[in-house]
């Protein structure tokens, strides 16, 4: 089941991704990139941040050319797609958590301490889109908005208290989309934000 | 032959990044690693993501020297360097496809599959030009503008499929470079791009 | 000695990543992030360039609670920081010298050639705080201001001329510190910098 969320996932980061292009005019090779690096480039960093070698989508070529279909398509159907926001903030949602219990995994896999292993759930949820606009040229959207980034760290904490608490797998992580689902829409539908931090004092 | 012009590319490409970060009003240790990481920063992506250790130019320090070098002394020549315009193209288009064959071979050397030898093909030839960007702070150029991109992934196939038809490397290696610079020279003095994306609709 | 100094250090790095999210308007996971990026960043640029794994961090989760810790605590004494403006150059000169040196006790250890060790040492002082800036959205600060990265490739040499000759380790940091703090803040104090490159022709 995660496998087919999985896929669902980086098809639709993907496409988040060729959206982010098109803003900033892209030709159609831009797009293939920034859709590239907005899928896989999380787990990307996650697997070069923990010496977990060979990289996932190395191994799975599949995954390149879906995504690099997704991205494509994108820009044929991108005039329809604004209809279809709501469908695409749930995709989004469930993206974020399979990409976050997935880090868990393969860090847990290495034998990581606890702290790191919720780094790579969250760098593997997050760090495609940071990716996105750095190369974008813009501040990373997930620093500054929302409630994105606290739901990554909310399911991955759940899912490891749950499972030192020996609960299956299979259960683990139904109880684990089902919670951080909620969070997430919850998050966007009354507009919860984190507190922010602006500093204008220069030094020099 | 393919080192020789190997060090003809990572020369020039120093080159263009030290104008580069000229045009950003750098210092000149600003000036050196920009030159350092447009020359040398897609082969290190490429052995970073493909678990490729020791990186290359850690085992060539003569590589680093060079390319620090070849920035440096661009700060000194810079004013008449727009003469030498269409060298430095042709001296690009030569470096482009050599960094593109050579990611292909490291790659095909550590057994990856078919598409990810072509990706790193085409992270060595393009990823040195998106580090520069990035680091300049602007959308990089290879995602917006010419077909360069496009002549890295024209190549690399072309490589490959002679390669699997049997041809030996070193003609192989010249009809590669033969192919790609004439369609590099061809695309920029007709012009040709890729067609483009461009999507303003914001969903928020 | 030089672990304490170190605790110092990526704790000041921490504070000064947080100030420079803060100037982004970013909300407190951004802070945190930043500040994590900022104080380890370079440690982790370094680590997986060399092929240097497990990164050093992800085996002292003390740190990580250290730098997050820092930087959120930077949100709340903000207001009263740039009173502290004098005590912070010591501190992120302090840091800028321990890091240079760490990261070329790391290339030592693993047989690199004495450039890339200078290199893996500066990497280590500069590039937390290039990351910072690339993730703030602004061309990096070390590429155009003062002498900061001077200093560190400074201490470097120093340190493995030094080496070279014999001199026990623990004198060799103390000389080390001593020359490259005074360096640093004599370059502060009297305005060094290096000369810099402009160049505005564009050749399209």
């Amino acid at each position: 089941m995660l496998i087919t969320i999985y896929l669902i996932a980086i098809t639709a980061e993907a496409m988040s991704g060729a959206l982010a292009a098109g803003r900033r005019n892209m030709d159609i090779f831009g797009v293939a990139v920034i859709a590239f690096v907005t899928a896989l480039g999380g787990g990307t960093i996650r697997d070069m941040v923990l010496g977990h070698f060979p990289i996932g989508w190395t191994q799975h070529p599949g995954y390149i050319y879906l995504v690099i279909s997704a991205g494509l398509f994108t820009t044929i159907i991108a005039r329809f797609m604004h209809h279809l926001k709501r469908l695409f903030l749930v995709l989004d949602a469930l993206g974020l958590i399979a990409f976050s219990l997935i880090g868990c995994e393969v860090a847990l896999g290495m034998g990581y301490a606890t702290v790191v292993v919720i780094m790579a759930g969250m760098m593997t949820g997050i760090f495609g889109g940071v990716l996105r606009d750095v190369l974008c040229n813009q501040v990373p959207v997930v620093f500054r908005h929302e409630l994105y980034a606290s739901v990554s760290l909310a399911v991955c904490i759940l899912y490891l208290v749950l499972r030192h608490l020996g609960m299956p797998m299979e259960v683990n992580t139904l109880v684990s989309f089902a919670a951080g689902l909620t969070f997430r829409l919850l998050a966007i539908w009354r507009g919860w934000r984190l507190p922010t931090f602006s500093y204008q004092k220069r030094w020099e």
